[in-house]
């Protein structure tokens, strides 16, 4: 696959429309508008279910660190595949954006974590050992960084694995909608349902200016407040949000 | 000036026509366009100068706080007024973005630093005692936050003080434009002329969807390396920026 | 007062004989030994509970940061006085260990909070609004950074101000002790009786070679093992900590 | 080898002498004091040169993290054995005092660093490319957290390789007297000599009660202001260095 391509092409006719057609009158900053609450609605529908909430923000590598900052203290590791986006392509941010928490990499084929390397690394896991950095999240990437699917049912058995670990799990879908046309998932069943606590769900690859949605869901919606915090402290809370939200809506019509 | 209302209103139609207009064929990705060359250009026109170079993002917190973070270490102090944006409104991000520097705050009538209170913070400043944090860096807001405007000659006079204590200046210009209006200056004067080092220069508070420019004038060159690894990691390196460079150039040629 | 003369004095001889007297045999690393277990001993006594959980440590300024470290989070800010050693003495120790935490500034007389600015910045204090830093905790200095000290009724007054407004009190006592004689009152009306939650209590002013005493009291035992991990990770988990018993035991049989 | 026992150990007998003859009269803080000097001089012998500058601390968590911290930004790289202490047992400290630089872990027989892999990650090592973190620092222990020695050649080798890439070389030497005997190399030879530019030395795990000198050898004394600071903030500036002195004194001559 030419990903180099996704950011070189033009946006899809349709996003520059829906930006121009929110662009009238006068609209509640940072989140609090109608075209954003409309996205929202969207969402709900495509992933089947209201127990969740979001954010927005233009660059995937700011919607992955945020994600994580949220799910891993500084003190904390997240496992990860050693060729992971967050690993290799983001310059450092999941540790800039939680403060220096730690990657613990797993080795696996086509970019896909190998289960004997991920039941390995959570047998030896001891949180109470203070000399060692425990590991507190489990970040998975579908597509994966190789173009590889995961299928729902491994998600759900990692997602498993690592919740009997103690570890939420984190998935990077900057490439979720075609993950999702080439295992025939339903977007709910290859994340909440699976056992997925927070999703960062890309955009900008497939069509739009710069939109990326975190989406929290279940008891992670705890932690929304924290993240809008960490959002406004990062440069990542656009005052003007309802452009962001009218290209997500476009795309969302397109993708899903 | 009722500032709240400046990221309620839509965005100047000129802005999303020259989105539109950026909006075909493909581009090189991250800056290297045809779209960020054109406002390079126009930038040179309008401080009067090839000896500066530039970064785009959507933030004005971001971008502030990106350029303090190539400005000041994270063991230095930065000085700036007690009811400056970068200490009141931008939830700790200076802090964030250079791992953890100081805010100095300096007292003055109607958000403009009182010169006795400069002069008394430069006397005390001894980098070489280790216990306490040693000022690097003077950031100045223009308009300030109350909307008043330093005149170019006390710009000029304050860089001066900063800089023979060894300082360098940073310029807030979420507002620039009203504060060349306000005060009948040209853009060079106000700032490197004057002495400024970085200038933050904002569009989005009147009238882009988001663009902020970053602007490193004269030996602050060398940092632009520094500056674009910073942005990578916090997430404000947008894959395409020819968006952010087309709201720049309309609002250009609309504002100086 | 000549707080200067603090550091270069030699230690009391009673601190070497106790280090040389916990100088045979093998002991458990890293505080679980026999001169930690004695030393905790002795603070129950001192403190009238065994409500509480201790950290030693050699450095005031790490004491204090560790202890700020678990009482207040990155996006979050500190009161203090202006004057206070963590704003003005430790090279931005706080802001390091907390990953970029705020302080605000608060004046008074002879480095004492001013009550009418504690109340107003309490007053002031939104966690909901976003855009600027809420605070977190209260850290008050006894004595002060002027050799002055609150009286028992201040410090429970000032911390039951704080706790209404949502948040935790740290005591800086770096002099404790001498606050304790100049004002008669005893250790426990001082510190957890009056609402203090976490102390940093430090003997090095007074005669050891290097020890300070983090005591977590009541519910602050909760972050425990946060604590241990931040001591560990910052380069303040002595392997040999019955050294530092050692030392704070001596010290507490003179002071107390 | 048993190294859990090194901290359950009692101190060298020398060492608590070393440290009550230390004890009278009152001294400079902070390091400039006649103890420090001895100690230097003693060192200058020792590693048969002039051309360095040291620091001293409790912790050989702290000194690594110090050192690593002047070596290498906030956005570089730091590239050591998978199985490096720095890596395993601290904590995340190089995470955090470097403000979030990355670990690029190695492989090897008996945590030695593979010349095969350590040739890769230098060829592979682009630090014009943006988006991935690009080393600054090769760090080697010796002797290697399995016990086994690097010879001289080897880490002159290494060292040699790394420097043509632009990194700098950090040497953890918390065993290093053991890496001397077992080779039968002099310090000079197996650090500066060799290309080392930063050793952290450990007295800890061989007798001291907490001793660690930071060396900075030839250009890297530039540097020795910023460790200072650094040293500050978090904690590890001991206001009575001496004690840390003479531990130091009466180890070296045990030990070399």
């Amino acid at each position: 696959m030419n990903f180099a391509s996704d950011t070189t092409a033009p946006a899809h006719p349709d996003v520059l429309e829906a930006m121009a057609a929110a662009n009238h009158g006068n609209a509640a900053s940072y989140g609090a508008d109608s075209v954003t609450d409309a996205l929202k609605a969207h969402l709900a529908e495509t992933f089947e279910t209201n127990d969740f909430d979001i954010w927005l923000c233009a660059s995937g590598t700011a919607s992955n660190a945020l994600a994580l900052s949220i799910m891993c203290s500084s003190i904390g590791a997240i496992a990860c595949h050693q060729e992971a986006h967050i690993e290799r392509d983001e310059r450092g941010a999941p540790e800039f954006f939680t403060g220096g928490a730690k990657l613990r990499l797993l080795p696996g084929f086509a970019a896909q974590i190998d289960e004997t390397a991920l039941r390995g690394a959570l047998a030896a896991n001891d949180p109470s050992f203070v000399h060692e950095t425990p590991l507190e999240t489990l970040s998975l990437t579908n597509l994966t960084e190789c173009g590889t699917a995961y299928s729902v049912d491994t998600v759900r058995h990692f997602a498993a694995l690592a919740k009997a670990g103690g570890l939420n799990v984190h998935l990077d879908g900057a490439r979720l909608a075609n993950a999702l046309i080439s295992t025939g998932a339903l977007p709910a069943e290859m994340t909440w349902k699976a056992g997925i606590d927070v999703l960062t769900f890309g955009l900008t690859k497939t069509g739009a200016i710069g939109c990326e949605i975190i989406v929290l869901f279940g008891q992670m919606r705890a932690h929304m407040e924290a993240l809008k915090a960490r959002a406004k402290r990062s440069g990542h809370m656009p005052p003007k949000m309802r452009y962001l939200a009218a290209q997500g809506q476009a795309m969302l019509r397109e993708d899903l």
